[in-house]
Parts: C-alpha cells; sequence; structure tokens
C-alpha cells in the first residue's frame, strides 16, 4: 500500500509538472526545424492477462506525462539534451520502472544502476555504471559528459566524482520497493547454485527506460537507465551505459536507446549497428533497426527491442518480445503511446 | 636494479617457453586456412631520442618472443582464442607493457585493470574492468566469456566470480614495479586540483597490449589488456574492456585490438566502425582502418592507433601517433617487427 501511495504521489507530481509545462506553450517558438522524440520503459513478456486494466492505465498515463515533459521542452526551442534527461528523470522517479526508483535488486539485496546520454551533434557522451546513491543516474551521466574528460565511472568512484560536482545523492533506502524486493526473494528461491544471474527470474519484464530526442537545431540526443537485471551478481554491467551498445546517437544517422538481455545487444554492438547502417549503406531508419533488431538480435535468440529517431524526425520502435512500453511524437506530430 | 633483474628473468622465461614451443613446430599439422598473427604493445609519443637502443633491442625481443608464441600455437592447429590469449600473458607476465605485471597507477595508487576478449566464429566475447588481483586480466576475461552468461564484470564482483573458477590471484604487491610507482609521483606533483585525470603526465605512452589472430579454421579472435592510464580516477573504464570500442572480432569481416586515449576510440566505437564499414560498404580492411583511424580518429583529436586482420589473413598497423609497438605474421608469412 505504501508503494501505491507512493505512486499515486508521483503520478500527481508527474500532472503538475506536466500542466505547468504546457501552459508554457503559450510562448513556444515556432520550430525551425521539425522536432521529435520517443521513449521506452522496457521490453519482455508483457501478456495482456498479466497486465491489469488499472496497471496498463498507470504506464500509459505516466509514459504519455512523460513524453509530454520532453515535448514540451523542445516545443520551447530546449535542446534534445536536456529534453532526454528531462524524460527519463521522470521515469526513473516513478517506481512503475526498472531505473532510479524502481530499479531492482542485485543478489546482494543492492540497487546498481547504470546510465548514459549521448549528443549527436559532437559524440560527446557520458556514462555511470553500478551507482548506489545517485537519485537520477542519467543526471550523473549527463554531469560526467560536461564537467569529466571521462566517459565512463563505476560504482564508488564515479560516486565520489558526482559529490564534488553536487549531484543528489540518496540513502540506498531511497530506492527500495516491496514489489522490488519480492521480486528478489523468487529470484533467490528458484537460483539455489547462486554461481550466476537467474535471468528467468522475476516477471521476465526488462524496465530499463530510455529516450531519444531531435531539437529545433537538428540535433540528436540518446539517453537509457536501469537497474539491469534481478539478482544480478558479480558487479555486471549491461548495455545501458555503453556508448554504441544500448545507446547511441549521431546527427549524421540516428540517436537509438534498447532494451532487453543487454548481453545480446552488447555482442551486437547494437546501437552502432545501426547507425553503421545507415552511415555506410544508406539505409533508412526502419530498415537498419529492422535488419539488427529483426534479423540479427533474432539470430542469435536475442531478447529486446529499441527506439529509433533519425534527423528528420521519423521514429521506429522495434522489439523481439510480446510487448514493448512505449512513446512518441514523430516529426509530423504523430503520436504513438503503445504496449503490446 | 631489482626491476631490471625481473625483466631480465622474464626474457629468459620468455625465450624458454618460446623454445619449447619451437620444438613442438615438427609435428605441426599443415594449415588448411592460411594463419596469421599480429600483437600491439601500445601507440604513443614513441620518439627515438626517448628510447635508448638497449630499451628498444628489449621491446622487440619481447614482441618477437610472445608473436613467436602465438604463431607456433597457430601452426600446430591451435585456436585463435589460444594464441590471443598466450601472446597477451605473455606481455601481461613483462614489466614493459602498461597490462598485468607492468601495469599504471591510479590516482589512489592502486592497478585497475580491465581486458577483452572475443571470438569472430560465434560473437561470444567476455570482459573484466578494474580487477586488482588478477594475475593475468586475459584470462579473466576469457573466463567470463566460456563459464558466465555475461560479459562485463567489474571490479571485486569480478574477482569474486573468478575465484570460484579457480583463476590465479596475487596480492597487489605483485603489480608494484618502481618505473610506474614513479610515473605516478610525477603525475601527482603535476596534477594539483585532483579533481580529473592528468592524462599528459607520464611519458604519454600508451600501453596497452592486444592481439589478433587466424586460425587454419579461419576463425579470427581479437583480444585487449590495459592497466589503464597513469593516475586514473574515480574508477574509470576505458575502450578496451568494451566490445565495439576497443575490441571486436566478427569471421565475417576482421578481429581489431585498439590501443591510444580510450575515451576517443569509445566515441567512435572504433573497433565495431572498422568491422562494419567492411561489412556494410564492402571496404577493405586496409581502407576501413585507414578511414577510422586517419580520418575519423584525426576529426576528433584522437590519439592512438589499432592492429587489425580480415579472414584471408591480411594485417594492418595503423596509428596517430608517433610510434606503436607492433609485430605480426600475416597469412602469406610476411613478418612485421616495429616500432615507428
Amino acid at each position: 500500500m505504501n508503494q501505491f501511495r507512493a505512486l499515486s504521489f508521483f503520478i500527481l507530481i508527474v500532472v503538475a509538472t506536466a500542466c505547468s509545462n504546457n501552459s508554457d506553450t503559450a510562448t513556444m517558438s515556432q520550430p525551425s526545424h521539425p522536432i521529435a522524440i520517443a521513449l521506452h520503459g522496457g521490453a519482455g513478456n508483457i501478456e495482456k492477462m498479466n497486465l491489469s486494466e488499472e496497471d496498463k492505465g498507470r504506464y500509459l498515463f505516466v509514459m504519455d506525462s512523460a513524453l509530454q515533459i520532453g515535448y514540451t521542452v523542445l516545443q520551447n526551442g530546449g535542446t534534445s539534451t536536456d529534453a532526454v534527461e528531462k524524460v527519463i528523470c521522470a521515469l526513473e522517479d516513478c517506481p512503475l520502472f526498472n531505473a532510479g526508483k524502481g530499479a531492482v535488486f542485485s543478489h546482494e539485496g543492492r540497487n546498481e544502476m547504470d546510465a548514459a546520454i549521448m549528443n549527436g551533434s559532437d559524440l560527446e557522451c557520458g556514462a555511470v555504471a553500478g551507482v548506489r546513491h545517485v537519485k537520477n543516474p542519467i543526471h550523473g551521466a549527463r554531469t560526467v559528459m560536461e564537467q569529466s574528460k571521462h566517459i565512463l565511472l563505476y560504482g564508488a568512484g564515479a560516486e565520489e566524482f558526482l559529490k564534488k560536482k553536487n549531484v543528489e545523492m540518496v540513502d540506498t533506502s531511497y530506492f527500495y520497493t516491496t514489489k522490488r524486493w519480492e521480486q528478489l526473494q523468487k529470484a533467490l528461491e528458484k537460483n539455489t547454485n547462486g554461481l550466476d544471474h537467474d535471468e528467468n527470474s522475476g516477471d521476465n519484464k526488462y524496465g530499463t527506460v530510455g529516450c531519444v530526442a531531435l531539437d529545433i537545431n537538428g540535433n540528436l540526443c540518446a539517453g537509457t537507465s536501469t537497474g539491469g537485471t534481478v539478482n544480478k551478481r558479480y558487479n555486471r554491467i549491461g548495455d545501458s551505459p555503453l556508448i554504441g551498445a544500448g545507446t547511441y546517437a549521431d546527427n549524421n544517422t540516428c540517436a537509438i536507446s534498447c532494451t532487453g538481455k543487454g548481453e545480446d545487444f552488447m555482442r551486437l554492438v547494437a546501437a552502432h549497428d545501426i547507425s553503421s547502417q545507415m552511415k555506410y549503406k544508406g539505409l533508412s531508419l526502419y530498415d537498419a533497426i529492422n535488419n539488427t533488431i529483426q534479423v540479427s538480435l533474432k539470430s542469435i535468440e536475442g531478447r529486446g527491442g529499441c527506439i529509433g529517431l533519425d534527423k528528420a524526425g521519423n521514429v521506429v520502435f522495434s522489439f523481439t518480445t510480446s510487448g514493448m512500453f512505449r512513446a512518441g511524437i514523430d516529426g509530423k506530430g504523430a503520436k504513438t503511446l503503445s504496449i503490446y
């Protein structure tokens, strides 16, 4: 019930934020370049029978609200970097998704979070992995991108750097949710040998969140944030914080954020593979994503999906699972809000 | 002097190993596919005036010996994975290179080592980052590849996993060398604010080691191992352990190992970028590497280089620095052994 109250409170905040942003749209500047945005809240075995109408409504409401937050940034002439960060912060603050507040627990009962962000204009990027006290890991990733000469910082070292940059830290208890704790207990029961992660534990949904955006200056940005897999061990790092695997952006091609079984995306260097097909083969975003997700990923029995956005504002969603939480508004203003 | 004795001892071991391997060549099987191998010991500002004839001789001797160890594995019908692991183990065991025994020190006076290995036949790969007690990080990476469902494990978690798999651990004192400790002290003196790494510290050489190999079955393998950058902080992870950035292999294209300022290679997803140009644009290994290293890397003022090997046994070396320690034997038996 505590969790339910927390969720209701979160929804109120999202509505308030979205509303205050909506009021700004009266002063929005006229876009000089098509603007577009897309987000995902993870892919996986999301069967209709396992998702109540009430839960479905919550997911759709939160995704729609987060989408509007980002779109308003773009409508007001803000950067794609700001849009991506704000959208992902909103999803990280919501306990529904496996990132930030809703992050899953590791084998040892810890929340170890990963995030990355990349600008398509100059290929600048930043990422954190294995952080345990950073309230919004995507903000940590952006801070690494903008204030460090490095790209990927891990765990305690990453937090030491971010503290110096005044990034908000919270006690580990902030990330506790009953749902995720119970999910870990179930996973631990099944995983008696304890020698590796139990990837089939829990509800087999990959709740990573991600966002891609295109601003009025034609700049693309991509970001991804995750708690990783339930019952993960040995300080495993997945694809989300790895530039080229789970996250990539290049103004010449596209912005990509992936979700799914991270190792599959790492082997294919999936996000960069999509960009490379556009760059070197001249393929459209749709065809490039289709080849990487529906052909290559399937050929290694990989599970998951991605969202993609090109410089013309085309939005593409693709996944090999039964569902992917997703939303977007393309360059022509056409909106998507869907789960299955 | 201790270090000099250690090096002399190492050279004796290499000679002994190389000799014992050479004796096996009498029974070697006839290759059914061209075999080839290449290695690097890092790129950087290696000016002739800064490298004594004695030191030059040592580097060339160790590289030649390590190359022979790997080539003998291939001549005897061994796998490219075995060849890559053995070559990199030999280089890790030598205090001349920034990997394993010769790893640089972090800001806190620790050796934090990264390594990755990838098979081109099935895109299987494994990597470790931030390990402090693993005698041969490349062996740790191979163990992750072969005995874990995961690809990238960090620090204490990685070591917990590797201990369960009986991978050899050593006390941190094993990695101490006077040369590297003095290099850190110089870097610390220059870096008074302590807010970030001092990338211009030390002698501006990037001593990462790497190897690519092609075996008689036509299987490619790539591996890379490093101590990272002198005086690094905040648990920074570079490109070496990241699949697609510093290390990549795909039988359909090539095997690549990079060395240099890691962040530049991460932004370009350099190793995968080379592979993608061959796959999607039909370029030769030489042209693909030239585009990534001499055009793209230079365009972002990136520093470093790479070694590449394709399925036909062509070996390519490329770097933007004044030198790169390198050696190789291509598919036609032509040998390279060079520094500048």
